[in-house]
Order: structure tokens, then sequence, then C-alpha cells
């Protein structure tokens, strides 16, 4: 509910602040729903990671490209409307060539995203997290185009775009990898998300160590748990930490445990007492602010 | 992913076979989204509850009728697509009147639902679990004729239409709500969900014994959870029992630790150990199968 | 394709500009894809009419609240970003209650509208020119309250919201009419629809003159289509006519006949050279831009 | 409105039969909307084309994969919902790999479409109707994986795979015209969907009569228009003429000169009377069967 007045400054620029302040390190968590993100941000969470892996697993559905653009961008749109924090929009590899991407930008800024992370991988993409999976790049000129489509198609300049690349997941190396970000920079990246899954964060802090270019990195260390913000933050380069799959993954937990107890017990007396109430589920949908509405407005 | 034979039998046999088992009880958990309604498939229950209270709820809005039909029915029709067991759809008030309903039933039937709730509130609802929510009734006659229409505009009459009476959560009592709840089975549901709040089950417990019709009743024991399915077995009346808010309420409890956890910690090493892997969640997406997909026609 | 400068101006300006200027009168032609927007645009109308009755006709369903939110919100949203004059959405009666209202107005500003309209009848509506459809309207006190509801939850208040009252179409005189359209005034309204299906203007002639209101009335002359702009303008106290179904009547003619010569002629070779040219549609969906962008990020 | 009696037939048989009887044709017209395909099967097509460059055109957008799958599959299934005619979707390259064909045929087949007719061009797709778009072809086995994709993930065999070879478009000339079609017709394609985009028929005339292959042809004779239904029945090999943007050409030309005439008069006094009337329209709404419901249904 809003009372009339245009937000004092885009949720963009808290982000855009607290990734270039020197010491600080902005942190996001992964949502697959306006539920999820909302949760982040009560949590105290700098953004919400508006992941594609999340989305399609709460779809049941394997994070290749099979859900269309559309689902994902309303669910952009939903959970921009819902949090107060900047929302960073995982778009995968652009969802075709530079001129798809030079379509799909301004409608993920008109649906309210602060940020979008564009992967250098082929379309239809693999997930990065598989140990086999397919990890194809496109040429670096081609995605500098993509980069550059992007900037050029964004109405407000203020929109972030975060190119990601997969030349470590891929095998390439840290030298490609340092040519690659460096070339996405000069094609007009606002950042870097560099990815690796090795389990130990080595390849990740050599990648840091080396790396000489002006943009902020961006990191996802799901498979390197063990590197801490307060590490991050002494490494001086990085400017963003994102928490790719916690969220669908506490829920996936949880609600294995609370069924198969339900199953267990024939009933729900036991788990009832062990979870929120509905009240507290029904505080979270805004009740108060509806209340507010009714007596307002109901007349 | 299908093998070119038509299923054998429509998914809501299984559930009109059950319910109308003597001595049997048909399990329904709570879903809002595929992946919700997957787990709970493999949990073992009998059906998955289409929630209007935790689709809204997983959007972060009120249960009033905020959400569009749109959104609901593209949930069911992904739901539907994912789990094999059958899918009861929470369609509210029909969203109209009954030339709506006529138009309504139709799109949930071809979106691969077995079942449908329709209740008797006026538009647009408020939620039952509220204490002070607005709980007013259609007509009866009003009612039936929705209750009509739905049943003439389905394809297959093998497609289940539940009528719940919400007369006791409007605080109408046991006679009116009997009334109602035989006046809807003579205008043709096949089952009648018996709403309550009241924190002891006497109130639906009394009903079930006055009940004299031929139609199986559904209960949703939110509100008196000490309700066994062995307790709801033995009154021999009821045919299905949905528990309408343990998905959702399993899920905001676990996001809330875990993000509060990552924030105390400022990482994420010692959540990551009590959480499902990654690799767990990429097998519920359905990896197995992609990955015989690519083995058969990538080429 | 933008250039990455905010708008000079939010295209609601251009038409509160217009109606509020003495003697002008703005025009606004009906769309029911991008297209027919893009065409009124094209021919020279001030404004694209987000006509729910268009839609419905190109679903080939009802007017009658059978088409969900979503469907049109999706419209409104396509046809704002291909269209650079103002968009003016046609919410119905808005989708249940004040509290409704209050969540879907901000969904359409988000969709780039530069007004909304309002009518005062009953959910589920009947269209407006069935001769003998339901029309009944809503107390006005609740009308009130929802167009109140509506100002209150609009971010910007440069977001026109106008009133339309069905007063005459439900045969209530013009009396009631008129203390409507004043009552709706005082609750924040800033315009006033009211229509007419009388076949001669008189009724609405009568209307105008009595109307003593500050805010510009809007007219949709389908019933009395002898009433020009000209004679519109020399009222004084009009700001807006909405010419409400003649794209989709044009479209229909035209694919008729259309369709029907080619089963005359067994195939296209006569209509061929009467339609406009693939290359003139391809034109028409931006393909000189398309190809700038290709030459510029394709690399 | 349905009679709760299962179709005796599935639509595909319709098109089965009359593509594979001898001296027949089916003819298809291209639809943007249910609007338009109802017109069709009143004029007495055989089948609704929907088509991808007549939906981009609705959407003033180039027809080169920028709308999402998601658009154009919810619009099938609209149409499919109104007309009794079979559906014949367009869904281009197939929205990614074999993969993905797979997760987006079931979707097609769900939403009631008869036949899918799938391309092979590589993603991003140009127009082939552009003078010098980009036409490229993936691979033979990649393709014929794509359709061996398809035809396994039909529940019913009845579907239709349709395969689309651009060969000629792409300027490979008729050897490997041929030579894809008969790969194709390998893997499991139900009819071969031959292009041309040269003005006269020459070039499909000699394919067609080099052509061995048991499965019928399909043509699109968009360029060629001088090729009538009975030249083409004569020549025997041809189950399939799609009349491709025919309704979407009908529909521009009469909004531009509509649109340019109201302009010109200031009002709507002329066109009116050259319009069809509301009445009209509304009756193509099903009002008719609306009022049916109202008199059985609204209590």
């Amino acid at each position: 509910m809003n009372v009339n007045q245009p937000r004092a400054r885009p949720p963009y620029q808290a982000l855009r602040d607290k990734m270039a302040c020197p010491g600080a390190l902005a942190h996001a968590m992964a949502a697959h729903n306006p539920l999820s993100a909302k949760l982040a941000g009560q949590a105290g969470f700098d953004a919400v990671w508006g992941s594609g892996f999340e989305l399609s697993a709460s779809y049941a559905v394997p994070d290749a490209s099979i859900l269309s653009m559309s689902t994902h961008l309303e669910m952009m749109r939903a959970i921009a409307a819902t949090v107060e924090i900047p929302v960073i929009a995982d778009i995968d590899t652009g969802f075709g060539n530079a001129v798809n991407v030079a379509f799909v930008v301004p409608q993920y800024e008109a649906a309210g995203v602060s940020a979008i992370v564009m992967e250098d991988k082929t379309f239809p993409k693999d997930t990065s997290l598989r140990a086999d999976g397919r990890q194809e790049l496109v040429r670096v000129a081609e995605f500098q185009g993509k980069i550059a489509a992007a900037c050029a198609s964004r109405r407000d300049v203020g929109l972030m775009i975060i190119a990601r690349t997969e030349a470590l997941i891929a095998g390439l190396g840290q030298q490609e990898a340092l040519m690659r970000a460096r070339a996405y920079v000069e094609a007009g990246a606002d950042a870097i998300l560099i990815h690796s899954k090795q389990p130990a964060p080595d390849e990740i802090l050599a990648f840091i160590a080396a790396w000489q270019g002006e943009a902020p990195l961006v990191l996802v260390p799901t498979a390197y748990p063990q590197l801490t913000e307060r590490d991050i933050r002494s490494l001086g380069k990085v400017g963003l930490v994102i928490y790719g799959n916690h969220a669908i993954r506490a829920a996936v937990g949880a609600m294995r445990e609370v069924f198969a107890q339900i199953r267990r017990d024939g009933g729900i007396n036991q788990v009832d007492r062990t979870l929120p109430t509905v009240k507290d589920i029904i505080e979270l949908q805004g009740d108060a602010a509806m209340r507010v509405l009714e007596q307002r407005y109901l007349r």
C-alpha cells in the first residue's frame, strides 16, 4: 500500500552503494516466491537472488531452460512488488542472442528488479551444479554483444548488469576466466560473477588475487561453504555474495520431515505444535495492512 | 515423460474409489507448488490439496481473492503435470456466479485436476481461518445453481464436484449446515466439505453424527488437530481429510531458522550440513529422467 | 529500444493536459492487442482504450468477467510497452471490493497505464451494450470507498482514476446519475465516464447540460454515433471521447470477407492483392529497429 | 459448454483422415486469437494454423523468438478451447534442444492442439519471410533427435508431428531439402512442411515432383499465391495447405482504414454503417449460450 509518494531512491541504489563501499559486502539470499523473499528481507539480507535454480526446483523441473521466460519474469515482478530490498534477477543466458537480450532486459527492468545476472553459456543451459552437465561457453565477442545490448536497452543506467562467467565451471582455467571478465567489463558490465564448483575455495581465491579490474566481483559459495563473509570482506574486491539455493533446501527438508511425521502419526496433532501457527502465516500475508484497508474503504 | 500410452485410468478414479470405500479414508496434503506436491506424493499422501490459502501465502498476499484465477489455475496445471496422485483444486467461491463457474470448471478440468472444491461464501472471500473475517454466505438456491453449473460444464462426469459449506464458520449453526449440505447434494455435489474453526472437534462431530446424506464428508482439521485419521475413520461417514496449510507452515519455519542462522554465522558453513544437499534437490527436479532424454535424443 | 534516458514526462501528462484544456477534446481508440494499439497511435489518436469488451471479444467469450484479471493486465502491459500514447485501462468493476481495488491499481500502474476506468456495477458484470443484460449498481458509499482505495493505492497521483457510472444504462435516470457523479468526484475521481445506450444522444446531452462538477466528463458514443467530436467540443465539459469497439469490429468484418473469398476462390491469389503485404506487417513488427540491434550487437 | 460426454473422436483424427485421403487437401487458416480462429472455422477451413508470425505481429514484435513460449502456448490453449476444428501449433524451433522439446510437446498436447510443426532452424529463429534474414539450419542428426523426442513425449500417438525444413529458404537446394525430409520422416515425422520464398512455385513444384516419401507434404504458399488448391490437389502428394498470415493482414488493413476515416471524419458516424454491428460481435462472443446458462443456473 503506497502513500502517493514516489520512492525516495530506487532500490538499486542501496545495492550499488554497498557493493562500491570498500570493506563492505552485500549479501543476497535466493528466493523462489514472494514469501521466501519476504522472509529473506526480514532476516536482514541486503538483497533477493531471483534464482532460476530455485524457481525450477519449485516447479520440480531441471534448471535447463525448461521453464519459460514468462514464468521467471512474472515471479520477479511479484517478488519486487513484495519486498523493499533490491531484487537481482537470474536471467540465465539471456533467452537468446543479443537481440533477444535487448527485448528481455526492459521487461525485467519494468518488473522492478535492480540487477540482472547473465551468464556466458550456450542456450539451452544446463545447471552449473551438476557433476557432468553440458557446459559450453559462447564466444567472447558474442557475449560482449549481449552485455552491450543489455546496457543499451535499460531505460535507467542504474539497473546493474552483472556478467557471469562460467569459464572455471567449464574447466577453461583462470586465464580464460580473467580474459573473459575483463572483456565483459569493457563491454559495459557493472560487476563480474565468477563461479566455481571446486569444493575448496582455492580456485576462487586465486582468481580474486589475480583480478585487477575496477568492477566488483560476485561470489556464489555453494560449493565452498567454508568461505565466510568475514573471509570474503578481507579480500577486498568482492562486492556481493549470493546464497543460491538455501531457501528451497530449507523448505524441502522441512516439508519432507513434516509430511513423513503426519503419515507416521496418522494426523497433525504432533506436528502442529512444532510449526509456525496459521496466525503467524496470516500475518506474513499482510493481514494487518488489509484490515486497515477494510476499515478505511469498505463502507 | 510419457510412453505413448494413454493412462489406464484417470487419476480421479483412485480418489473416488477410496472415498467410496467403507472404512477407508483418503488424505490430502496442501501444496503451493509442484515441488511440495511431489514431496506429498513421495510421503504417501493420497492426493494434493491445491490450496488457495497456501498459494496466497506463497505470494505473501491475503487469502481474500487477491490472486487472480489465472495464477491459481496455472499452478494447478503445473502440479497436475508433475504428480501421479489426484489434485483437488480449491476454487474458492468459483470466481463469480453460476455463469462464471460454467466457464471456470472446464478450464480446471483441462488443467488435469480430479476434483474441485467450491465454497458458499460471497465474493470476494475472506479466509475462513481469521478470527474476525467477513463470512457471508450466498443464498442456498444461488449456490445450488453454481453446483449445477459446475456439474453440467465438466466434460467427464468423473471430475468430482465438492461443495464446501461455511455455515458453521459463519456461525449459522448445525441446522443451517445440514440443510445446506443436503441442498448441495441435491444439486449434484459429489461430496460435502464441512468446515469448522472451533478449537475442539465437538461441532464437527455433532454435524457428522447428524448427517444422513449419501454423499461422503470432507474435513479440514486445522483448528482441531487432535482428531486423528483413526478417529475419523471410526466415524464412518468421512471420505477425505485435508491438511490445509502444513506445507507452507513447514517451509516458513525452516526458512526462517536457516536464514537467521546464516545471518548470525555470517556464512553458510553451519547450515550447509543440516540441509538436503544440492544433489538431492537436483534429483527431485527429475535429473535422472533428463539424462535419459539427453542420451537418447541429443545427437 | 531505449536510450538510457528517463522519459521527459509520464504519458499520463499529455492526457491530463488535453482533458483539462478548455475547448480541447482527447480521443481514444479501443485496442485488443499491441498491434491495434500501435495502429491507433499511427492514425493519430491521443490515447488507447484498453477495452474489456474488445479483449473478451478477441477471446470469443462474453464481456462478463469471464477473462481473468491477469489476462487483461498482461495485455495492458504489452500495449503500454508498445505505444507512446497513454493507455486507459478498463478495469470493469475493479475485480472485487475496495480491498481488491487497492491491490489491483498498483499492478495496473506498474504495467504502465496512464488511467484506469472503474464502473459502479456489481461483480460479475454484464456488458453494458446488451439489450437485456443484468445491470445492477453497488451502493454509492461502497463505490466511493472503491474510488478512494484506488486513489490512495496509486504510487503517483498523476495516474488518472476515472469513475464510470452506469446509472443511465441501468435506467435509474439523470438525477441518480448526477448524484453518483458528484459523489464519485467527492471521493477522488479525476473524471466521470457517463454511459448511455440510448440510440439518440439526448439523454447524454441532458446530463452534460445539467453537470455542474469541476471534473471533466468522458463519453463512449457507441450507441449514438451521430454525435461528432466537433459537437462534443462545443459542449465544453467533455474532456475525452472513447471509441469503444471499432478496432475489433473492423478486424472481424475484414477477416470474414477475406476468409470467405479464399474459400470461394480455393486459394489466396485474389485476396493477396488487396491485403497489406507481408513486408508491411514485418515493418509494423519493428523490423527496422531489430536490424539496427543486429548490426550493433550480433558479433 | 459441454454435455458430459467425451468427444466421440479427437480433433486430430479429422485432420489425419483428410491428409491421408488421396485427392483430398486439407486447408488451414492462420489465427492470432480465438476470435480469428472461430471466424476461420465458420468460413469452412479445415484447421487453424497457430501461427507464430501472426501472434508476434499481434504483439507488434518481430517473429524472432521474442515472445516467450508461454505466450504462444496459452494462446493455443485458448484457441483449442474455442474451436471444434483441429489446431496446428507452430512451435518454431522447439524452444531449445531435444530435451526441451520433450518438455514442450506434452504441454502443447495438453493444451488441446492436434499437430505441432517444428522447423530445422537454429534458435533464436528469424522469420522465413524476410529478404535477408538469418537462416541457419541445425545438423540433420540433431533435428532427427528433436523429432524423435517430440514423438516419444506425446501421450497419444495421434498427435501429429510435422517437420518443417527450411533448406530451400536457406538456399541449400533441392537435394538437401529432399535428404532432410527423408531423414525427418525416418525419425518419426508424420508429415513434411516444405517452405519456399520464391515468388514462383517452380522450386516447390520441383521438390514435390522429386518427393518419393510416404509422408504427406504441407505447403505455405505465401510467396507464390498463384498456386491454387485445385493445382495442389492435382499434384497428389500434398495433404495440407496453410495460409499463414491472411488473418492478421486482413485485420491490419481494415483497422488502418477505419481508424483513418474516424480521424478524418472527427467521429464514427460514417464508419459505423460499414462495420459489423456490436450485436454481431456479441453473438460471436457466445452470447446465446451464455443466456442459456443464465436461465438454467442463475437462481
